[in-house]
């Protein structure tokens, strides 16, 4: 791909960020712990073992109804953590600012990383600050790294995702994503939309304690439900089967996704969890969820299946069956 | 400082960012672990204790004579890992592109952080790529994390900066600064320009093993040796003279230096550490460092005195005294 250029899709979390990551970035960078490609590594240290994430925030606007960059940040790399089965311990946090950014802006942003940080009882502990001529940088960007540790008695099966393991959803989708997109587009949209961001760490912790049948947690963010699905089909060989109607969505989000022409399955949550339970822990692990403040609206929504690896298919409203694929294209950059 | 707005100085590394952490950061943040505002941050992991860093790496030009953005985030954050005394055991990458950035750039830039990687022995193993519009940032911005591990037998000392202190430093400094400037300026310099990045945790060791006096180490990148020793000195609640003449400059660079109108003390290092030794040690770690291929021309430059906390003067060529204060103002933008 020498001869292209970098397009908005590379950063979809989609198609295209696959391509470049697995075409460009693992075959250089290949080792063990990179090639798992989830959203946290682990890493051994001594006798133990903790997990690492990191992401780079440049979410538009900077200010959203329900948060901002700074609580999406500490938010989103909690979580990346925290779905990984570790306990996020310690926070980095990397500013890269514009100059001319106002200060007052950048205190009310630092004021929510503070924030977050202290409601979800994980610390930030360094951080960087670097400065940008004007127009080299869109007001602020933050990257956030996490670091985690594994408990014993709560951690993920270990179990291989078979036939008939059940996908549950811990709450309604898309909520963030549609937040992020009507406010950008200047669309005033009747109910309440706001994020959904929020640190699912407690709410992972509470699930993996109650149940010792939960095979995989993703973070449905960029590409939403259905890349995380297709990734989760991919990675077990196996094929997903969801039905639509099961999949909880807003009224509100529903209605701003039909206007603004988004599909709810890929667009971005940043407090929501996809877990891969065993059949028969299913039940456990969604009474599990529904019990924290975090799951209500917990959902089972389909099952994994035997059928071509990483195929995801949906069953509609009207009782037909599509592909779900991968989030494709340039749709909604820059969500978080 | 609610109604200004950032200015490039921000994000010097001098006087301006210290304010910005100090005045905003800090106070809401504030955690006994930041507050020590250190290269790397020290945690505590169960019996454990790692190291933790993070950098936003935003140097222009993206290629430079001796290296480039994906070299220099490598070791950077490698060598704030190192002047903690720890060990680096793994590292984190997150990618900022401009939509429109050549491929063929991006596949360079990942192949050099893959052998900066590689040639240290410490694997990224993990990462994030996000893409933003055509003019909301300038090429590519990379945020590097760091992990290490102290290891017994070989750590910084313990005891307190006292009077009779030593101060080394480990090569000539001011290569890697006076190169950007020179490369952005399209100046066309006699000599060898080029950047001193490398990873400096090999010599960081030796260092260690060979002496237990070793009290404090730094990475004199942003606002270079100066502001380092300005930093020493009002930690350690006191003075530091240094003896101009003994500060280690390749002629180049101090040309460059005469020309570009810079003082070599204040211009980043990529690839040098700044060291206090206790007085009896000086001699045995200057010779752990001048026998490390990136210890040639380690010198001792200074020492530790009794005097005004975090005052920092120079004996000059002419034998007269001036102050070295911290870097201020808004020289050297975009330096790492």
């Amino acid at each position: 791909m020498s001869d292209e250029r970098i397009r908005l899709g590379h950063g979809s979390g989609g198609r295209l960020t696959h391509e470049l990551i697995e075409g460009l970035f693992l075959p250089k960078l290949d080792n063990p712990v990179l090639r798992e490609l989830a959203d946290a590594a682990v890493v051994g240290l001594g006798d133990h073992r903790f997990a690492f994430t990191t992401d780079a925030h440049v979410v538009s606007p900077l200010e959203f109804p329900g948060g901002d960059i700074g609580r999406l940040a500490v938010n989103g790399t909690i979580n990346d953590v925290a779905v990984s089965g570790a306990r996020p311990v310690a926070l980095s946090a990397a500013f890269i600012l514009e100059e001319g950014l106002e200060i007052a802006l950048l205190e009310r942003v630092a004021t929510s990383v503070a924030d977050a940080a202290r409601e979800a009882g994980v610390p930030v502990v360094t951080g960087d600050t670097k400065v940008v001529e004007r127009g080299s940088a869109d007001g602020m960007f933050i990257t956030t790294t996490g670091v985690g540790v594994f408990d014993p008695g709560r951690s993920l099966c270990g179990d291989p995702i078979v036939s008939g393991d059940r996908i549950l959803v811990s709450g309604p989708v898309g909520d963030h994503g549609v937040t992020i997109m009507a406010q950008r587009g200047g669309i005033r949209l009747e109910g309440d939309l706001r994020s959904d961001t929020a640190p699912v760490h407690d709410l992972v912790r509470d699930l993996l304690q109650a149940s010792d049948g939960v095979k995989r947690l993703r973070d449905p963010t960029r590409g939403g439900v259905a890349t995380v699905l297709c990734e989760i089909a991919a990675g077990a060989g196996r094929a997903v089967r969801i039905v639509e109607e099961t999949v909880p969505v807003r009224p509100p989000v529903r209605a701003a996704c039909d206007i603004l022409g988004l599909d709810p399955l890929y667009v971005a949550c940043e407090g929501r969890v996809v877990a891969v339970v065993s059949e028969r822990e299913a039940p456990v692990a969604r009474a599990a969820l529904s019990r924290h403040p975090l799951g209500e609206g917990a959902a089972e929504i389909g099952e994994v299946r035997e059928g071509p690896a990483g195929r995801v298919t949906a069953r509609t409203r009207i009782g037909g069956e599509r592909i779900v694929d991968m989030l494709s294209g340039d749709q909604l950059p820059r969500i978080c």
